[in-house]
């Protein structure tokens, strides 16, 4: 959960504008629909009425913003392409609430959990059409993100990774009836869903103006950071802080029979007996606190959550050092090294 | 249900161009994800085997051909186009069938009721993103369809086409659960549904090149075309053929208690006593096949049948007449009057 204004790179005020620019994107429509996508995003309450809830993570709308500042862009530039890259996250979550059935996130009730699974796949719909539609804002304004061919770029760039995070999830999700899943399968989920995070970072470079190497840099940069990221959402279901309950998506994620890397881990290299233990819980229809807990146990014992653990790091590490042949200064490599720590921490 | 080749203006060769361009760019994708757009899409069946499926209503992809060929393109620049016009109204019907929990469509078992709800979102995402990203092909195509202003253009056209279709949806769901919903709140719905035509129309000119207020003239044409359709679905599921059934995807909309403009007309305009007899078949949480035939017969009562009728004649002459000001030969303007005809018969 990142907290407005620590993002590396950006100031309060960064982290300001940018909220208020999202904001008053989808504020500037006025059906009940948009208020949907305002209480989704946290500024709402299920009535409509202002609200004050727990800040949220905006890590996409954030790293388009500190790489753009990082290859010299400005925040005006950045802007539309920060609010569509956030939404396109947003979009999914709330189709994810429907798919894990997920109550609450945010510490409040789902849009499908307030207004019902038809509403809320149309509203995810309709914040999906809102992220490109903000990009298309960018014509009006000047430097290279209004160039056509930036613009046109910057759309496919976001489809592209769009529908890689749906490759992910279809196999994420063809997963659950599985019990052999292997760590090759799980990496390349990972990757599918880290595809956002590298859009998020092309896109800061796409609207600076930033050349095709070092665009292909940030994207590789982006993605290692999202693929971190998602394996540590795993691993945080599974072994939450141990000064916290497991959330609500953390339990959908769980309780739906998800796979991540440190299963496959165990499953791949496990004794026949560990499997045969991992195999009869899988098998039931839908899993339950208490299996959760045995699978924790049987992970720690097989050392499938230090592999993964593992992993989380080798990751970051190759985000890191992917910045090395874009030619950033060792200022803003720091920065963006502080942004990679943080994605995959807040995860 | 559009048999191909038969829709005006376009030869047999044409329609089967448009279905194996559209069939290629599924098929380009290797995950079994594109397997299931694929039977969606009707060429394979749930194993992703070769099926010769009852053909399916392509009149969003054709529209944008012929009205091509109308304005002076050809098919190869309008392809792409008509590709994405037919993928961005799929992703909705997958939507659909998961909304109003339909179990069939075109007499085969829907993807959410083969797959799976959470696996029926994810597709309709994917294709959604598949519909841009034909477009993004256009870049190495040659004439004015290849210009990124024009694929910009057509994207925004798209996308804000898509997010009235999403303002619709909200309400329609919305009213579901409501008895008052007049006249107005219908007609509205029912242009904002209308408004995936009225895009397809206007892609077809953008990939021709055409200016401005050939563009209007078009998305006027085929908004007051898919709006009649929207209206004239409606009373198909209310009213369906004589010799046949109702489908499942009519039996949907009935049974979720959607409303049309004929149930808006009768309780706006019907006697108390008839409002009351309405009101007590829509305070049922869901609707069974007798309470069909009783709202049909109420709906004959009150004239309500005929005024929704009329209304789609008027939609249809609406829309003919829109294109007066677009400077269209004699000949042209048939071939789309006949068009607007079978847009809005084939509901």
């Amino acid at each position: 959960m990142t907290e407005t204004g620590t993002f590396p790179g950006l100031t309060n005020d960064d982290a300001e504008q940018f909220e208020s620019a999202l904001q008053s994107f989808i504020n500037s429509r006025e059906l009940p629909l948009y208020k949907m996508m305002a209480y989704h995003l946290g500024w709402v309450d299920q009535n409509g009425e202002p609200e004050a809830s727990t800040p949220q993570d905006r890590s996409h709308g954030h790293l388009v913003l500190t790489v753009s500042k990082a290859v010299g862009g400005d925040n005006a530039s950045a802007m539309p392409y920060a609010i569509a890259a956030e939404l396109v996250h947003n979009f999914l979550l709330v189709h994810e609430d429907v798919q894990n059935a997920n109550t609450e996130r945010n510490s409040r009730p789902t849009v499908w959990w307030s207004w019902g699974p038809a509403q809320a796949i149309n509203a995810g719909d309709g914040i999906h059409a809102m992220a490109r539609i903000s990009i298309f804002q960018q014509r009006q304004s000047s430097g290279p993100a209004s160039d056509p061919r930036r613009i046109s770029m910057a759309l496919e760039t976001l489809d592209n990774a769009t529908l890689e995070v749906c490759e992910g999830e279809y196999l994420d999700i063809s997963f659950q009836e599985r019990a052999a899943v292997g760590v090759e399968d799980i990496l390349n989920v990972a990757r599918k869903h880290g595809a956002l995070f590298g859009a998020s970072a092309r896109l800061g470079g796409i609207a600076a103006g930033a050349e095709s190497e070092i665009l292909d840099a940030l994207t590789a940069f982006g993605t290692a950071a999202g693929t971190a990221r998602s394996l540590n959402t795993d691993l945080k279901a599974l072994w939450p802080n141990p000064d916290s309950e497991r959330d609500d998506v953390q339990r959908g994620r769980l309780q739906s029979k998800k796979k991540s890397l440190a299963t496959a881990h165990a499953i791949e290299t496990g004794t026949p007996a560990i499997r045969r233990r991992l195999g009869e819980i899988f098998m039931k229809r839908i899993l339950d606190p208490a299996d959760f807990d045995v699978i924790t146990s049987i992970l720690e014992e097989t050392g499938s959550r230090s592999f993964s653990e593992n992993h989380v790091e080798t990751l970051t590490g190759e985000a890191i050092s992917a910045l090395e042949s874009g030619g950033f200064s060792g200022q803003h490599r720091a920065t963006l090294a502080d942004a990679v720590r943080l994605i995959v921490g807040s995860a």
